[in-house]
């Protein structure tokens, strides 16, 4: 291994802290360090294009801090390991306390690489193309606010499925069927398989249900007229307000996220653990 | 019976037809009309005050019309007639149809006065009162746009209930249990109880569940410092922005809602009807 | 104080043990005890009618031994100390390494009772009465195996509801509402409200939602012909097998459940430790 | 075609019926028909093993008793022609008033035939295999009464899942997720999927949610000692009684339902039915 980025989130000061440890380790094994610290919109592949050739990017945050370098970094099939500062994460592998270990490990070559799915959102107006996103979570169409509702009609491979009112609608990964998904009712779903889901959002239809679809489905949600202000959402952490008429198209992305893993992680642990244990940062 | 209001919707044109026939009926019968278009944010009271001494309001449009009229007459004690113009409503009373016969009824005094309880919101910031609002189905604190989260201390009568994140926290009314509230998973509520619901929207914590709690008990949800946008919504359909620690008051209104009733209607053959036969207008 | 009744479920060792020391606390302050072993079905008020006449009854067990010897002595207005073995509960008051400083201020009269709504059940077999129960927590019309369903038509004071199918169907109390009615998705209801809940058991119909109704209607559940093997469950503790054609008839019973509380507990907080901390208890 | 099978539900009076126009319109083509009547436990293979080698089976009843049929003709790999004589079905394809037409298409071999995921489970005691079963929707392990709770661990390829206090637990096919799986909160799931749903009932931890998982996992049950009467379900129609120690192991069978399908039906459209227009049958 010659050469590792190393990802800080500079909001969170543990994060930096941790950063000088990891670099001193680094250095003393002749590991060249992209350092890079990171912010909620720093476009890190335009300012480091470095990045692209690194073996692994190490990021130093939580969960939330990993999405956003995967949406990022994965096209270019950098395997990323998220070192968690703060709670307990589901994509985050290693504690701060347990690193020093962890990257000799690492440095040593003992890890697993692990896939995860992604999506693409395509944004049409008009017939056009007016705009793209790259999810690991999940991309939602809902209300901008509060009080009004919105109502989609949703396509599964050009087939209707049905029409929902109520506070939006979901197409979620794997990966993100732990996060917001769960919240609205969604099911747990195993990691590695190639499914999506569709969970609607506080729907006005007490019948509409979760889906589980083939992940080579493509997923159109159409706006309906009626309702105002209507906001597209990836990961909880980008997006842009639609109009009426405005369709977005959901597919598997062309490339997946990879990530570092050590042997002794398992999904069902880490569930039990945020389920039981930490329930607040579920 | 010597005056009545009647109060229509110019926004659904069945409204405006249906309201030259009733006021030829209420003609005929010598009673005066006081007639008031209203759009969604008419101050009816202000411009029409003669409203506050008529015996009873006839209100054409759908359950979110007479949501809006009864926030602003209920002080004033007038008895609403609301005439559903679309879909069936839990609170309108009549279809178009049916109206001559209901209206000569109602004339010859053939009819029953329903009360319903309403809600009052404070909000403080500060430690000052800054805004006031009035609700007949519900109060929601929420987030601002689909993406993020907002995080809520709930007391109840200066207990600390929990601390919420996720989408918000609705507070119902027995009758907006059958609105927003219920797409939320909260139960239905018989709706002459004299009790309060505390709905929480999409809650990260699994646990968190809907209460159901005493009319008389006062709620109040504080705003958690880190999450930007929060939204307070009066029945979905008025509301303000809040900033991180205001707080939200939520107690039983000094005055309730009174509905005019026919004598054959009962709640439970509306509820069959709107949750069977007619779901995409629950 | 004069006569305290001591209750203590025989299949709990620490049970056991904490009645050794209780009664000789007792002693030293010349209270008479009546001493009483439960077993799950011992019929106490038959065995040792003096129980009638005691100030209060110590009941060491766990919420499920409180609720068998609510449904025994509440008729007779006896007040109950629940003293937990084992898990937390919602009945239960007093930790065993609590215990002796709790009776001191119980003999010192320094607590509280704190009545809790109880339910009568009435089965009707070709419009005989042919059983009658008593519940604190609830009354449930249910399959009898796993792999049917049910069929019941639902009325409240003589006015249909619905028909429902599915596992069953549950009429709880508020102290019910924590119980299984809460595994079924019906709403946390506060203690001292005068409501019972209607919620279903795993519906069919997925429209078919927990319903909040007063305390003072009748509920009937009748069975309908077609679906087996059908029974009758109180408390999840005793019951009945019924048949095709059976109706069951609940309402609010004349005499309330009696609890002693000692003034530093507080339901939220109890509730909170159950959800967050103690889930599998829950 | 030479030879098709056809079986009829007895106890629909309308099955006997449809049965004889089919009888005549299959002898004018000249097709060999295999005429059985069935009942819950007809072992039709046994009885008449000729259905193994016919092309196809007609199944004149509901998706109950397709599924009866399922079970015992899958591992023959004859396909299935559902005819559904009551509400309309996810299984079946035709109503009787169609069937004319319906037959001579699929005599002229217009039709697509899809196959369905099946389910193997094995009761062991005592390390030692004492019954196995087939399912085309669902294995579950539930307690035997309304009363009692059941506590199950749960191991996924040998991973420890999670253990689960409830009323018991569903292994379902994604053909399964429509039926008894959905009524306890688990997702819709593409019929074609290779996956199983794990969906708790009426858990006691509330943060006890349906997973979604491979379909070439296995699945083990463990049934705790302390609560009684543990009943094992297949499909809703057959299944055993388990012992305290008991373990169900559940994995995909060898084979699938083969299912007869016309050309213009499809999955989203029968599922709005199923939930819009015809909820009680869901």
């Amino acid at each position: 291994m010659r050469q590792i980025g190393l990802l800080y989130n500079v909001h969170k000061q543990e994060a930096c802290s941790v950063r000088t440890d990891i670099c001193r380790q680094l250095e003393r094994t002749g590991i060249r360090v992209v350092d890079v610290p990171i912010d909620h919109d720093t476009a890190i592949v335009e300012t480091h294009p470095e990045l692209k050739s690194c073996e692994l990017v190490i990021v130093l945050g939580g969960d939330g801090t990993l999405l956003g370098v995967a949406r990022q970094l994965s096209p270019f099939h950098v395997p990323m390991f998220g070192v968690n500062i703060g709670h307990l994460g589901f994509l985050t592998e290693s504690e701060p306390s347990q690193l020093e270990i962890a990257l000799e490990r690492i440095v040593a070559g003992e890890y697993n690489l692990e896939t995860r799915l992604m999506l693409e959102a395509f944004v049409y107006r008009d017939l056009r193309e007016i705009a793209r996103f790259t999810a690991l979570n999940d991309v939602g169409v809902g209300k901008g606010s509060f009080a009004r509702m919105v109502t989609l009609d949703v396509h599964v491979d050009d087939v209707y499925v049905d029409t929902y009112t109520g506070d939006g609608m979901i197409v979620a990964t794997p990966t993100g069927s732990t996060a917001y998904s769960l919240s609205c009712g969604g099911p747990i779903v195993s990691p590695h398989l190639q499914v999506m889901v569709l969970t609607p959002v506080c729907p006005h239809t007490l019948f509409s249900r979760p889906c589980v679809i083939d992940a080579s489905s493509w997923v159109r949600l159409s706006v309906h007229a009626r309702h105002g202000d209507v906001e597209l959402a990836v990961d909880g952490q980008e997006g842009m307000r639609l109009l009426a008429g405005d369709e977005v198209l959901v597919r598997k992305a062309p490339f997946q996220a990879t990530l570092v893993r050590l042997p002794d992680r398992e999904f069902f642990g880490v569930l039990r653990s945020k389920l039981h244990g930490d329930p607040s940062s579920a």
